[in-house]
């Protein structure tokens, strides 16, 4: 019986608009969820974050992953961000979760050089590793957001929104 | 091209099953990763744990949440636990993830109240919650789990390994 249940979801104000982009600023890293493509069931990984250029999330992921196979299969993909503390009740801290699809960043493609750049200015320690062939840079096409800024506090967002 | 790729799994040892057990018993939360109902993308969101008296992953969810619909329409589920520290590459801390379908505990059932006590012992401040008619307790029945002890520490557990 879902009658005389208020919506959930409220209306998006700038005060959500600047919660999820510091929450998306904030984030070292993420979990992902990706399809497993031997069932198609849900699969949550994690990966180390950074934003480009335009915003999008970007990680660095490798081909030994299972999450890498799952995203080459299907690139549609979530990420949370947004980490509680170590005390209290973790859902009455914000997070946010992305909904949208990955598109692999072609070495020899001209974006490439300046990703990678961007990549390492906020993962420095990547530098060990960004080079090896396994390794293949990955942006996350934003198609919808969902923050929850604690019980009651939930919001639906658009890729404008966090950019 | 995967030829002269090691195999990444590794033969699972005790090392590994103390370390993933760890690493379950020590969560407070979870991302969960569920197939949103309306497109079959992956969906990831937080979650509280505790773990229930069989050691099965146990949660509380409200039918308000996104991921409670998902869940109701397709029980797949899979959950990421072992939080990286704020410094340091977040790719060499350890992470767990579980793969399986929940079972929502039915609140008139035999189990409810064990299970119920059980969740409050290690989430006291959901007392405040846990007895809201749109609250209710889920357990996780693991299908299998992959544990990631950090780079080329990759291993495959069953559920028995973590028990």
């Amino acid at each position: 019986m879902t009658q005389g249940k208020p919506d959930p979801i409220r209306p998006t104000d700038d005060e959500a608009r600047v919660l999820a982009r510091s929450l998306l600023d904030n984030a070292r890293f993420a979990a992902l969820g990706v399809l497993d493509p031997d069932t198609g069931a849900p699969m949550v990984t994690r990966i180390a974050l950074a934003r480009g250029p335009d915003g999008a999330p970007l990680t660095l992921i490798s081909d030994l992953s299972a999450h890498t196979r799952a995203l080459r299969a299907d690139p549609r993909a979530s990420l949370l961000v947004g980490e509680p503390g170590p005390r209290g009740d973790p859902l009455t801290h914000p997070r946010l979760t992305l909904q949208g699809r990955v598109a692999f960043v072609d070495r020899a493609g001209p974006d490439h050089g300046g990703l990678r750049r961007t990549y390492l200015d906020q993962n420095p320690k990547a530098q060990l590793y960004i080079d090896f062939a396994d390794f293949t840079l990955v942006r996350l096409d934003i198609a919808e957001a969902h923050l929850n800024g604690g019980f009651g506090k939930a919001y639906r967002l658009t890729a404008a929104d966090l950019s």
